[in-house]
């Protein structure tokens, strides 16, 4: 196999992070995937840091070994936990979410204040606030626990298998009247606070799933920063200069690891996601992720 | 005046900087740039920190009160010493010449091995060590300081006004046989060490003058990240997502003010690294930089 045609890996607690790779497959169409999401483990966000890091070091081995050219955490919580100590020790490079999504939102900016809509402990973690200052120690950065966006997710995925339908039937299946209202609730400190924010960077990678409530609730003056779009573009960039991009004539394969035991769930929702039918779609136990 | 068509502000120690003015006229052929030039108090290399965060504050009210949209520090040792302060205290946003630097290394490298080409201070303060690891913990960086290359260009450019015509007629200036032994001396360490750098970071702004001689010594495997090239796309990605990018039909204005006394010397080294004529040169002077 042609260096450049390795695949991409992509690695994530569970479903979200197939935002991330819906983005990267639309965005480089010749390129191939694998993609390993942890289901049986998630939610990160309820675990110490050290046991996410561990998991993010078994995911990062264990896609080395199936030869992919880069690795791509597409989470924040595990960017946040693990991002650092995997480029340090796996045998392949490593990029997170975070950096490219704060850059993005620095650029973006006017006003120099940037909201950061994003899980209570990605918030709390101060991880954007730090990739952000880092670049320009004069943005403000005002953070927005969001504790009910990712249920308000998972509950819409869990009811089965006839997403796709339901969404080419009834359009944006997630902006209904409840959840507008869920989330101008949520964003409320950031809109009405008078925080003169312009620019939001969606801080955890289920959120581009409600992107249309949030949108809604922003108003047009506000520009909404997506951190799957924001990694696409910073992967590409990578890709580029090294000469690693897949050639044109490349067929691309999308693979899909999952811990879950129940596979078909995993592809009914993985697929709305994905905006794709997951094809390929394999399931990897514990016991191989940890390399035993 | 259009928000859009305000000048871009530009600052260095003297004429080092106007390889970046050069970079950004060259590729944004509709923006205004206003550079200042703070000749007088050059080189800051042998100045302490504090005066130079001095300095950098001054010239940046001073092209804040020139109605600037945004400040480049186009500087290592400025940028190294002042960028933080300048972003937290100036009324303009503001960005220096070594993030931009750091994450193209990063993107290009492949052996994850990167050598930062500066003067021996900028190497010292480990800005770059720090920019590039702050993004990629697994980048090993190779500092190679380059005592005399600043010295080598100053002594060129000193040799007069006709050094437009004497690179027109025998090529690059620079690219001579003795400068091409002095930087082969100077790269050794990280070309012979076995180091396996395969991206270099020129980290000073003077350096792409000796791209020549640099080329050269690095050999054909070896890429050379230009901080004023990747200044320059950092900045039009910046104009582009705030809107602020001039019009097709703006005609832009080149203006330069130097803290020299000696107008004609700026003159006519600064229209040779400009590559082309500075036409509207003012002297500004040290009371007036200061705010007096």
């Amino acid at each position: 196999m042609l260096d450049s045609e390795r695949p991409i890996g992509v690695f994530d607690s569970g479903l979200g992070g197939l935002t991330v790779a819906r983005c990267i497959a639309e965005s480089l169409p010749h390129e191939s995937i694998y993609y390993v999401g942890d289901t049986k483990r998630c939610p990160y966000g309820v675990r110490s840091e050290e046991e996410v890091r561990a998991f993010v070091l078994q995911a990062g081995h264990w896609l080395a070994e199936h030869d992919v050219k880069i690795m791509v955490i597409a989470c924040n919580t595990a960017t946040a936990a693990g991002l650092r100590i995997a480029q340090q020790i796996l045998p392949v490079p490593v990029i997170g979410v975070i950096a490219p999504g704060a850059r993005a939102a620095i650029n973006s900016t006017r006003t120099r204040k940037v909201g950061v809509l994003a899980t209570p402990l990605t918030v709390r973690t101060g991880a954007y606030t730090r990739a952000i200052q880092d670049l320009d120690a004069g943005v403000n950065v005002y953070g927005c626990p969001a504790p009910s966006f990712v249920e308000i997710v998972e509950r819409e995925l869990a009811t089965g298998a006839h997403l796709q339908e339901r969404w080419l039937q009834d359009g944006d299946i997630f902006d209904t009247p409840e959840n507008r209202a869920e989330v101008e609730r949520t964003l409320a400190p950031i809109v009405e606070g008078g925080a003169q924010v312009d620019t939001v960077v969606l801080g955890c990678t289920h959120f581009p799933l409600l992107a249309g409530p949030i949108r809604h609730a922003l108003g047009p003056d506000v520009r909404v920063v997506s951190s799957a779009e924001e990694t696409t573009r910073e992967l590409e960039d990578i890709l580029r200069r090294r000469n690693q991009l897949a050639g044109i004539g490349h067929r691309p394969t999308h693979r899909f690891a999952t811990t879950s035991d129940n596979i078909a769930e995993f592809a009914a929702a993985g697929s709305f996601i994905f905006g794709q039918p997951l094809k390929s779609i394999e399931h990897v136990s514990l016991d191989e992720l940890r390399g035993l």
